[in-house]
């Protein structure tokens, strides 16, 4: 507690501030049908994204939460939830707030393919096997990543299991990102379904910061002061 | 809650009781992997079995609930949970476990095809399509209902799209079951994600009784006299 008092007028006392400022936040995993009561998922819970959009609405920016489908509570009162299901659903969802973001904070771990032919009845188990064909989802983070205008931030979230940083690279700059948060899955108690993740930050600059392992909520911190470092070094918004 | 103590003490007067008996019920989804990340799922939220669980649990059963991954929490302090996965994971709980049982009640939604080859690493985002190959899962229903000896019992559950009555009946009869409880996806209100429910129950003779929609702990202490009746019935119970 003492801890989050001290982050939380560290924050205040940077130069710049969120007040007014539009933050759009993904989280959670999403569910790709495969018929009316299957469908193709992942292990994520939400938990990252819903403490990094507490900390950014408790430092007083106008949080808008695209979740999928959590078990989790609204993490603060004052954040506007909308919930989806399909990567489809939340790339409409992305899509219709963008432009209005001043931050955009890619959590979410977006289905990338999904059944090419999902059935209107539920598959009966009849065939001792049968292939589901998928295609490729809308990319999110590309998409918005080309609409981006000047002075929009965009921070994108990578989860890989091998050639983590090179692989890391290559999601910054293809997708126009201004930071990339690296996951391992490697790191113990880190990622899906753990109360504490071990991140490694890289803007485009390819600067590396690596974190140590600590809790969902210090992670959010942690990222919520390089956003507002960034906003104390741009230009157009220093006194 | 005068109704529950009205049930309660209903379920005490009969000439049947559950005290000392075993109880195993499944509950909930399964997770089939695709990957350390993706697997596939279905919209099974395990309250109906974890209904069911604690409604045998209060009556004096023993209750062993094998429950795949729901964010339930346990729902009698003298239930015993085993926490599992994958179908295969369930399987082998099940099969642990069945010998003991006196009753046995198959409310989980177990998955019906698993990918034949999970992948060690995510895979990765690069071809515009690809299949995922599947095998069906074994039949936990039908291989309990060859190994059940006289005197235990079975309930199986159903969730069809069509065909409902057929495709259950079938169901009952080639799985050796001693009832088969029908849920329809087509009854609003009723089913995955719902806290009302609305059940036919077929019994072996084929005796069908509907029921009305209804919460899922009513519906729970419905099948729980379906169950004492039958107890009740059996020459060996009655003293």
């Amino acid at each position: 507690a003492i801890v989050q008092v001290l982050e939380t007028f560290w924050a205040k006392s940077t130069t710049a501030s969120l007040t007014g400022k539009q933050v759009l936040i993904t989280a959670g995993p999403t569910q790709e049908p495969i018929d009316p009561v299957r469908y193709i998922s992942n292990h994520s819970t939400g938990k990252m994204g819903y403490a990094i959009a507490a900390a950014f609405a408790q430092a007083g920016a106008l949080v808008t939460l695209v979740s999928g489908p959590t078990s989790l509570p609204l993490p603060h009162p004052a954040i506007r939830r909308i919930d989806v299901r399909s990567a489809q659903d939340m790339f409409s969802a992305t899509q219709a707030a963008f432009s209005q973001a001043d931050i955009t904070i890619l959590n979410a771990a977006v289905a990338d393919y999904t059944p090419a032919h999902p059935a209107d009845q539920k598959i009966k188990k009849k065939e001792a096997q049968f292939a589901i064909e998928l295609v490729k989802t809308v990319d999110i983070a590309a998409s918005l990543g080309q609409q981006k205008r000047e002075g929009q931030l965009m921070m994108g979230f990578a989860l890989e299991t091998n050639n983590e940083r090179e692989n890391a690279l290559k999601k910054l700059h293809a997708k126009n990102l201004d930071w990339i948060v690296l996951n391992s899955l490697r790191d113990s108690g880190a990622g899906f379904g753990h109360d504490t993740n071990k991140i490694t930050v890289i803007d485009r600059d390819e600067q590396v910061r690596e974190f140590a392992l600590k809790s969902k909520e210090d992670v959010a911190q942690d990222l919520l002061q390089i956003v507002l470092e960034k906003l104390g070094s741009q230009p157009a918004l220093t006194v």
